[in-house]
Parts: structure tokens; sequence; C-alpha cells
């Protein structure tokens, strides 16, 4: 499982994923969920996955040779497109195919691949946009009025983020807003794991502003973590 | 949907259930998921059903009339029964019969009918049990590092569970939890629904301690949900 979210406010994207995979119960490993694309002060495209690692794995390698291929048109490479909108149709249409494409093998087996993506960012001249991609290549994207998606498991670390995200969430809230949301989900999903990756986008930076890992010692997060936990033990006996 | 949620304590057990079903997202109804079989000073039995209405309600008639046949044994009887294990027993027996009927019909139209219940209760001379039963009719039991159960659409009020009850938590801040925990998922689940009915059955009490329906317009209820709300904000807003 995978726990992927991103929000989409005035002050920038805010972009947070786990890093556990795992291939049955028994098979626990380690491979990061959060892909960088970037010409600073051109562009800035962040992606997140969840789902089959195979699949996801393919579509983002499939990518980035579209983007290295000496012949790449705006139709093929993600850093040629011309708005996010074109990034997020090539996304959805790469990850249909690679989907398509395992789907028949893996139905010899009885057994099903599928995954999902968020495709983040900003084109110099557009505006900063936040999109989930769904297996089948069709997406949706935020607004102002749903400021966040959400891909893997995405139920324990909801109701945080429904209490206290608006567009207006300043981006120092909205980095401690998701660190929580990820938090419950560490807490109640043990296919979720440490280290995690966080991206910030501010507005109109067209680059990364932070990328930061956060390891599975550190410290910051342990004492977030160990707050809001007695925040929460504190406002439940107050309450009658 | 559903949400049930039963908690084994050290004072005794607090249950409680919403009541709203649904046939596909346009045919929503009022039923209630909770049923008491008392003979105070003997036994008490508290159920609770998610998943398929008409498995659910005819496991619950059959299980009615085993009680009131004139030739009813402590095998088929749950008034009868000489344990709580045998109780769940017999319910986990009546609940796979009726799921194997359903499924025969289900399948010629491919389509899947599946229930789950959990039940509670204590025989004099016993102590109190809570069993979770699956559709297959095998169950669990909460324990002291587990105390408590959940059936339908158990993620959404898992984390406040978990962070405050233990089998030591008394009656009263248990009764707290649960409605926070039904409180959470009603915001995050329309498939969930007011009223709710909660029950209480003190330790060695072998009765309904009480019993109560909570409306849609509960003055109570929707006080304490406006201050978890406030006191989550609050919480939010003082930590780093």
């Amino acid at each position: 499982m995978t726990y992927c979210v991103g929000l989409l406010l005035k002050a920038g994207l805010v972009l947070l994923s786990d890093t556990r995979t795992n291939a049955g119960l028994d098979n626990i490993s380690v491979y990061r969920k959060m892909f960088t694309f970037e010409e600073p002060g051109e562009r800035v495209i962040v992606m997140m996955t969840a789902g089959n690692l195979s699949v996801t794995q393919t579509t983002l390698a499939r990518l980035g040779e579209a983007v290295d291929d000496p012949e790449a048109t705006p139709q093929t490479s993600i850093m040629r497109a011309e708005s996010m909108l074109d990034v997020a149709t090539i996304t959805g249409e790469m990850l249909s195919h690679v989907t398509a494409e395992t789907k028949a093998r893996m139905d010899r087996m009885n057994q099903a691949a599928t995954a999902s993506m968020i495709v983040a960012g900003q084109r110099r001249g557009g505006r900063m946009r936040l999109f989930l991609i769904y297996p089948e290549g069709n997406f949706i994207e935020a607004t102002d009025d749903t400021p966040y998606l959400q891909i893997g498991e995405h139920k324990y670390g909801k109701p945080i983020l429904d209490r206290v995200i608006t567009a207006d969430t300043p981006l120092e809230e909205a980095r401690k807003a998701v660190l929580l949301s990820m938090d419950s989900t560490l807490r109640s999903n043990l296919s979720v794991g440490m280290p995690l990756d966080m991206a910030i986008i501010e507005t109109d930076a067209l680059r990364v502003s932070e990328h930061r890992r956060i390891e599975a010692n550190d410290e910051d997060f342990a004492a977030m973590s160990a707050a809001w936990s007695q925040a929460l033990r504190d406002a439940f006996a107050r309450i009658g």
C-alpha cells in the first residue's frame, strides 16, 4: 500500500509520499514514490505513484525515455508539453497504456495490477495545477473547493485535511497538516511506512522550493507526532 | 454501508451502531442494526449487523424463531446456550447458512451478498465477551490487548479508539470515545448516518444498563461534535 497526498494552495503546492512497498506481507521494501522533473524558471513537475510497482516504474521509465528522446515533441514529452493539462494527458495515456500491457499478462494468472498517480506542477505562463490520474488514464483536478488529492490508503489521513485545509492555508500550516495526515496513516496501516518524501513548490517559483526526505529517526517528525498524540488526548479529556 | 463498534472494558460493554442502509446511492433508508436479547439476571446479548440487509434480517429472524421454538435446545437457541462462546457459535452458523443460501441466488445474477456481526454479552456465571462474526461464520474475540471490534466502515473511526481506549477505560470516557469515533465516520462517509443506537452493559449487571437512540437533532451529540472539531483545530494550531 501507499499514501500520497498533494495540496493545491494559493501559496503553492505541498506534496508528501511514503516509500513502503510490499509484495505480500512478508516482502517489504523501500521505493521512492515521488519523482521530480524540473527546468528551473521554465517548468516544474512532481509526480507521485500508488499501486503496482511494475506498472508505476515502467510508466515513469517510459515518460523519462520520452523526455530524453532527441525527437521528443510537445505531444510526447512532459518537458515540452505546452501546459500542465497536456502533462496530465501524456502521463495518463502512458499509465493507461502500461496498465493495459500488464493486464494482458496478469489476466492469464487471474491477477490484477493497477496504479494511480498524482501529477502536480506549473509551466511558465500557466498556473499551478494538481491532478489525480486513474489507472484508465482519465484524471480529475484539485480546485478551490477541494484543494487536495490523495492516492493509496487515503481514509485515515482525510479527517485532518477536511478540518484544516482550505485554498488559503499558508505553506507552514499545510506542511504540518500533511505530516499529521501521514502520521495518522502510518499509525493505522503497517503497509504505509517511513521514510517520507516531501516537496514544496511555491507559487510561480517554477522550481522545487524544498525537497526533503524525512527518515524514520527524524526528531522533528517524532516530536510533532508525539505532540499531536498528546494534544488529541488532552482535547479528548477536556470535552464533555 | 454501516459503522458499528463494540468495546469490551473491565467496567462493561459499550456498543454503538448507526442506522443507515442503502440499496444504491439513491435508495437510502433507516434500519435498526442493534438487537437485544435479554433475560435480566440470567443473560444479556446485544448483536449488531453490517452488510447485506436481506442476509442480516433473515439471520436475526431465524435466531429469534429458534429462541421461540418450544423445542429449543442449548444447541439451537442463543437464550439457552451455555456460554457466550456457544452464542457466538450458533450465530456464526446461522449467518454462514443464510449467506450460503443467498449466495446461490446471487451467483446467478453475478452479485455478492455478505454480512458480518458483532455479538456481545454475558451469561450468569460467565464473563463478558465480545465477538466479531465473519460472513463465513468463524469469529474472533476482543481481548485486553485489543479491547474493541468494529464492522462496516471502520477506518475513519479507528484512530481515536487506538489513542484513548484500553481495557481500563471507564464507561463515561468509553461512551465519549465511541461517539467521537462515530462522529469522524459520519463526517467522512455519507453512507453512515443518524440516528444512532447505543447500549451499555455494566459488568455483571446481566441486563442492558442503558439503551439510547440518538436522533439526528440530538443537542448533546451536536455539542460534543462541535467541541471536538474546535478542540482539534485548537490542538492543530498549538503544535509546532
